[in-house]
């Protein structure tokens, strides 16, 4: 079943590799040809996979977690193939961690000069953050019908967040009308962005980018070439592609009560609109210009918070206060239900409200208050869920940051590389800061940075699944919930 | 009734006192009177307070966590004195930092030079170490005698570790037996050192500096400028004051199967020998000396992971991996019930094993297994009261991290700052390793660090409720379980 998977997930790769050869050969590059190669070769081992199609076509939410995390596998060595045959990333482990760091919308490169990139590889680039973002399994739910239940356990484990509302009954519809926002959502920008006066081109890529938060940029210096109108039309899109998407959902069936009252949106635009503030008064210390500080300060703000990654300034520069308000803002991440990353907005307001009830509790012992999220309560087997989430967070980054420390570059460099990575942001601070790249660690490192990249895309557990020696020994046929 | 504890705890602190105006007559120094009028200011309004006994000795939990919060606050605003009286340390706010530094058993110091300090003065620094470690309550708790729920209300308030073993079934009992075993393993300790040729008087200090896990010492350079032999002997010492103190009493009791089979104390010497192991092989980078490798791996990795802080080697200058490994074992801490700080060994690992059974369940859906530590079932209600320990644990960080950057240190500096507080160790890396001290922060910046103190020395609770309004607010009478 797990194959049948596999082998879909290596056609619609194909499929999707027609657009970087259409590029190619608009610009007339000889690159092109290594895209045709590649989609030839994942073409044709797709479909003899596909003819293995299972008796039983049902999905258990163990195989559902295997088959997400090795479809990301999978389709990460495919991609990475033009960067390698192309020559445009000599190394095969450097053009496998570009690539995961596109699916998985992380945004960190090991490129030093992109501007010397052919058009279809900068498209190609960038066409993963898109892909990536919404998840490439919730596309292959969109095109192809399986049974129920099998459909939202293999959704379940792609969705970032913890819980995945299914908006309409039918998982496969719940999964067009994702696509559909997504795409309308990226068109606007697009179009908004070369009203703007951005070449088409660069406008699709930028797009791409914002709308996965990845930020694979096509200049070397990210958005800090662009006019300030661009500047702002990315900070807004930024923050709007870090909304959970059901809140576009409940406004297109015109429920805007609903919409406007979700208490994850309200916190995530509050503690924008705060951190914003404080950072506009801290850079007064290094610069009076106001009207560029808010500027610099709303794009950066926006860039971490969702995950993006863009860059307008160099923030390592930044006073001590500003920096630390962004890195505690690369663990909080974007809501739930985005293509953003990180923990999440809610997972953060569950544990605040848990931390505040149990206050409460002490002062008023008999109470039987339980703390609530969106009108929903937060039992005990919730909180243990969102416990067991910061046990593999928290042992991931330290055995991360642990080895990574092997190769002997400076603390912040280390912790913020393995934040920047498994919080899926891509820039982080010192020699992983945004005019710097990730070409300076050794194959193990980036190996490990592009595992953290994976779990935390995957939301932990798909990825540790598969380390988890138990998983590959013997059958478990029971009925999934 | 919380105004009567703090009688008593002023009154305990009053003949506590006695003892540095000894130390200072041996001495013949004239700060001894400081410490005489100290004694008699906190004596007599301590003996006017406890005149005030309520009709009705009963303790609630919340009481017992306001009276202990408040009595910590006491204890160091008192102990403050004699330091800033004496002109040790004539600025109020410093004088107070290496109080609460003291008293919670940090070892975070702002004085340059330790050395030109009289007698009395030093022995009243190392002896709030050894006070705090075992906790004044629980001191309190062996000489006055309360009714039954009040005592443990008070004791689970004060002990370090997610739950508080009942030795026997008085908690009077309790409390006696632990101070015994304390004071057994300081005396030792001190007759060791003395046989080692380390002075008396500094041999008494160094053991109250490793008996409460604290870290003050009596030289500039710390442990690093004493024989092999009285490092390796407070290296020993240190680890075995970080072992929950259940061990020992079974120990007595001729229990050794149930002492030596207890699972955090396994983990405990198990990560202790592991990164021990690490980091001399790490230290071969920077020199060929095994056996002194060794000595400084050992002594260092006992002092971090037992939060002591003592040095003998600057440890900042080590190289990336064996830096990031300590800055790993400042957050695991050493066990429950010891006198050590820090997350603590079992919390990490009920945290771990619940991770595993979580994978478990993924692979075998239908299993009932349930994570155990030491036989006992880690449920969702001690899993809950976990995720609410580690939920305040990050919200306090992040915010003292956010504030104390204020001043504009570098990263490092405030992140490691606030580790070493909140985990009580001391020394942290950068402008707060172990060859520099806290002086270099805004008075702002030491309060923060002083509250994080006490939230991690009395488990964050009984402070955070401090601060939470409505325990001010009305009376709630209700009965404790």
């Amino acid at each position: 079943m797990i194959v049948y998977i596999l082998g879909h997930v290596m056609t619609i790769v194909a499929v999707l590799l027609v657009l970087p050869v259409i590029v190619g050969l608009i610009y007339g590059e000889a690159e092109c040809v290594w895209f045709l190669v590649t989609l030839l070769g994942s073409g044709l081992i797709g479909l003899a996979l596909r003819s293995l199609k299972p008796d039983e076509p049902v999905f258990y939410l163990k195989e559902g977690c295997v088959a997400t995390g090795l479809s990301w596998i999978v389709i990460s060595l495919i991609g990475a193939l033009p960067f390698y045959f192309s020559g445009a990333i000599p190394n095969f482990i450097n053009a496998l961690f570009e690539t995961v760091s596109g699916f998985t919308t992380t945004g960190a490169s090991i490129i030093d000069d992109v501007e010397i990139l052919p058009h279809c590889i900068l498209f190609w680039r960038s066409f993963t953050h898109w892909i990536g973002g919404m998840g490439i399994l919730v596309f292959l739910l969109a095109v192809i019908s399986m049974t129920g239940g099998s459909q939202m356990n293999l959704m379940r484990a792609e969705s970032p967040g913890p819980s995945v509302g299914k908006l309409v009954p039918k998982a496969r519809h719940t999964a067009i009308i994702l696509y559909v926002i997504y795409t309308a959502l990226t068109v606007a920008m697009i179009l908004i962005l070369v009203l703007g006066g951005m070449p088409f081109f660069e406008s699709v890529c930028t797009a791409f980018g914002t709308a996965g938060t990845g930020g694979f940029g096509v200049k070397n210096s990210s958005i800090a070439g662009y006019s300030p109108f661009i500047q702002w039309t990315v900070t807004v899109f930024m923050i709007l592609f870090g909304v959970n998407f059901n809140a576009y959902y409940l406004i297109l069936m015109k429920k805007f009560k609903q919409a406007f009252g979700m208490e994850e949106v309200r916190w995530y635009l509050g503690i924008i609109l705060v951190t914003i503030a404080v950072i506009v008064l801290d850079l007064r210390k290094v610069s009076a210009a106001f009207g560029e500080n808010l500027r610099s300060a709303a794009f950066q703000v926006g860039s971490i918070i969702t995950t993006t990654g863009f860059s307008t300034v160099n923030f390592d520069s930044w006073p001590s206060l500003s920096k630390t308000l962004l890195v505690v803002l690369m663990f909080i991440g974007a809501c739930a239900g985005s293509t953003g990353g990180g923990v999440k907005v809610s997972r953060i307001v569950a544990v605040f409200k848990a931390g505040l009830n149990e206050l409460h509790l002490y002062v008023h012992p008999k109470s039987v208050r339980k703390p609530r999220l969106d009108g929903k309560p937060l039992d005990d087997s919730s909180m243990r869920s969102i416990l067991i989430y910061f046990a593999f967070f928290i042992i991931i980054f330290a055995v991360s940051v642990i080895i990574v420390s092997i190769d002997g570059q400076d603390l912040i460099t280390n912790f913020t590389a393995v934040a920047a990575t498994i919080n899926n942001i891509g820039p982080g601070l010192s020699l992983v800061g945004p005019i710097k790249n990730y070409g300076l660690f050794s194959d193990l490192s980036q190996v490990v940075l592009m595992l953290d990249m994976l779990a935390g895309r995957l939301e932990l557990f798909p990825l540790v699944l598969l380390f988890y020696p138990p998983t590959w020994m013997g059958k478990s046929r029971k009925i999934a919930k």
